[in-house]
């Protein structure tokens, strides 16, 4: 008999958990718009999850800042990849991972995808620009996809999975390049019927205009989801009323740290050890917060010395 | 309603299809010694499946040769998992990962082995010696580690599992560091009470007898596992009388390649152009073996040019 | 001719830029203490870098919780050295690098080195603790290593090193482990003889007096290195009279990161929308620091429509 | 004073020795054809070497065989990036790295070149065909990129070297692609004014023909690279006498590694432990090879108990 563990084999059946992607599913169908925080790196996804955000955003822009990198495929897309899984191994919830163009064609689309469901993702969200893509905040060369390709991109994807619940998420930015509402209805309706289960319609005009604009044409066809980077005044209500499904709060937080460590920096530079704990979180926080306590646990638990296992030491031979 | 794939969510629930740890349990529990042919990279991998092994062996030594560092954890444990990756992503089979001496103590071990569940191993198993360690073929300095130290080590892989599947194998290395038969006995119980689920007794003599002594007293208390790489001359037979569960052929594939390529590179480097296609597989055959022709019927289906994508392409915006 | 970037070839060699090492060797030698700031990722190194520090450490307590994991070798050594390469890449600055202990004996310690040479850095810092480690800062069960052990890793990474310019920082742990004053003094001069080029005398005392104490026995046998973490309230002035050559700001940085993601996220989930500019950094200031701009420059080098690049497309073949 | 190591820094300034770049260079320049033999991992790399070849071809179908995957860009550039570094570290030698398209577009391009700099690379290949891109010997799709985006990329990577000696391959699939002798020579003679070191003529017809025609034309305007995997009859002497300058056997290696490991899958399948040793290295050739001896040589200068370590142990603290 086992004395840890094997237990687990013989309990009953539990109904299994359900996946990543029906949470995901599940929060995009509430009736209220989901709230996706962004998140680049392990920390700043406990710290969302901490804060009690449902969802989590594994934003390209923000991963590849905190890889050093610019948001135009600098990093290789297996780089981003690990990020994400650290996002979503430090967090325990539903994460979109941002997939970009998809990194190529239809097959490294579907390869890419697959390896996000295999990291525990909840979802991920391509979008129709040609690759190597810039940012959708910088320039204006934002040259779209054609339509055909990126709705293969979309179906490859889809038939590349093995739970049904993983959610595609289509992104098109056809506001971004200027391409106009009807090309954006358009390539919504494509994508929707290539297989996609939301689309994020993307916009970075100062008001929500041109994206309330697009979702009364769009009637929920999908579940339509934004990411309010620079129309950020708008109130939830409005969305609300709108029948948006999901709110992407996309790189806040790493602007945040952003501030934040200049502002250290500036300090510590300039005034030495007296600005060092200014509005900085103690060891003891940052301790907690990634749960030392529980190894010292786990130590006495698994440890040497722990009383199961100093039991198992003492073990004789079989037959004796 | 959607062209591509999402038909996928609304058929009928199949049964789930056994995972990868069951289907190695099932192996290990079978009639007949299950045989895990080892493999080191996609490649070795993919061949070995073709071959029909129903199982391979993702050895540490292999791996690290093919990396071209010694198994002495020259490689970071991340470096061999994301080759085990590869093993199990190229074979479609359980795949059986090696994980030395766990890494460190009980906290790497089980992070190691929650890892290799999550690329889809379908086992793991753990040898009681010192990190870092040295091949088991290489000079004699094996120290074992402590009994409560790797004791505790399967206990805390089993808990951090989430599939009570997953296979856990301990190996004891009592006999190639001389601690003799007794100790390797009691090693054995104290592991299989602290929760592995098959152990593995290795030995480097160059006959089979102090493992048939050992599997004489062990009693199928757990299903055994070998590698007979020294005392390969035993015929299956035997094996089959000893009661062993698994036999693991953990580097011949790995030493066939390495005769080939030097006696490819020696005719190559000494005959030139004429000795090149000496006994070697054509392109044609790698391109089948990896599934080239798969990619041109992909690239019909989801392509650009695709009949169902050229038809979403036609996609009217929604309401014209 | 070549029209781009061949003249780089026939240009008179100048004198070669000094190694990262030679630089980090250099401030270390100065007659102030040089202050090393922490930096976990390679938007932090950007923002220290920015700053104005001249070095940078790369923390491996800081890298880990950016990871998301803790700072007891739960990130794989290979893990950190890649974000430490970020932290190189994106700062340009001389950067030691945490090496913890070495990640196991004097041959995984000697290849993390090496590795951290090629990556750019400017040295390593290794500690006299045993593998796995635990952060300093957590619990009282730190043990040390033994002192020939640590001596054989000094001495076997100096040997693996191209630039001799490279530092190797020895870290003793001695005050940490509560094994005094003469132990601590007893190791930094076998550390010395062994190889170090610097010693890094590691206190958790709110106060610096047993790091005063240490200083003034020590006599600048090696140029001494400390983190004031605990006692961050100690004037720099007292470091120059204590004749210190390196201060090292090892994880403000991350935590003010992490006390600004907290307040955002709180901030963002308590007031929504309202609250999300607040005390954030702009997209402007990130694309700024990120060097957006000199990408848009060099599309305009060596895009398709360069000048330079289209008088190369209208090529005729050679002969004609 | 140091006891080991230290000395390093005191010795004499050696003449430095060659980069690998202009190892590889001088090869390329030699009176003949220098023969790059293509490794695709540690193992292959140490093996090539061993048999004496002075320089390797890191090649793309090859790794990505070696992972599991197709050579379509189904493996990151940095994952193919990884091995290469294997390839380099194992065998010493100049390692020429197939760099594909560049992965994207001249900024890309760059980054992968820099980083196989970093890693120790002698050069990188790049080739003019769209990203993703199809192995060369598959199906008839294969599409050019535009002369000025490719010049772009080969400007761009020229630039962004640290050694001037590195050496930048540019590779055209003109023929591959169908379009002729005319625009190989165009396409080759922009490129060589576009910054290229030499210029890599590919081709897959069964004869040496195609090659010799282009190389008459083109008259040594920078040195002629091939791989004659598909017109491998044609004698060593005939590319002399076309003035090749390097020939690459990219993949017979793997080929070699393939076949035999099928044989040895398939007889041990069919045949169990009577044929396992059939022809396969033993393992102490393997351990001869990976250098164990090395290590345990080190362990006795570096080890715990290696005289010049223990008399480090018996220091005084000092001024006692």
């Amino acid at each position: 008999m086992s004395v840890y563990g094997a237990q687990r084999r013989d309990r009953p059946t539990a109904e299994p958990a359900p996946s990543p992607g029906a949470r995901l599913r599940a929060l995009l169908g509430g009736s209220e718009p989901a709230v996706l925080m962004g998140a680049h790196d392990g920390l700043s996804a406990r710290v969302a999850a901490e804060a009690g955000f449902p969802a989590l955003w594994a934003s390209g822009l923000c991963i590849s800042t905190a890889l050093g990198v610019r948001d135009s495929d600098e990093a290789s897309w297996t780089e981003l990849l690990e990020m994400a899984a650290r996002v979503v191994a430090a967090s325990g919830l539903p994460v979109l991972v941002d997939g970009d163009t998809g990194h190529g064609n239809f097959n490294t689309a579907r390869r890419f995808t697959a390896r996000v469901e295999q990291i525990g993702g909840a979802g991920v969200c391509l979008e129709d620009k040609l690759f190597p893509k810039m940012n959708s905040f910088v320039g204006d060369g934002h040259e779209l996809t054609k339509i055909g390709e990126f709705c293969g991109k979309i179906a490859a994807c889809r038939d590349a999975l093995a739970d049904p619940d993983f959610v595609i998420v289509a992104r098109t930015e056809a506001l971004i390049a200027g391409a106009g509402l009807d090309e954006a209805l358009r390539r919504g309706e494509a994508y929707r019927r290539a297989g996609a289960d939301a689309l994020f319609i993307h916009s970075r005009q100062s008001t929500v205009s041109e994206i309330a604009q697009f979702a009364r044409e769009w009637q929920s066809r999908l579940p339509l989801v934004i990411a309010p980077t620079t129309y950020h005044t708008t109130p939830m209500e409005e969305y609300v009323k709108l029948g948006i499904s999901g709110v992407i709060w996309a790189n806040q937080s790493m602007r945040a740290s952003l501030a934040a460590m200049r502002k250290a920096c500036e300090s510590l530079r300039r005034d030495g050890p007296a600005a060092v704990e200014d509005g900085i979180s103690s060891l003891e926080e940052l301790f907690s917060l990634m749960r030392y306590q529980e190894l010292a646990e786990d130590e006495k638990r698994y440890g040497d010395q722990a009383p199961g296992i100093a039991e198992l030491v003492a073990t004789r031979k079989p037959g004796s």
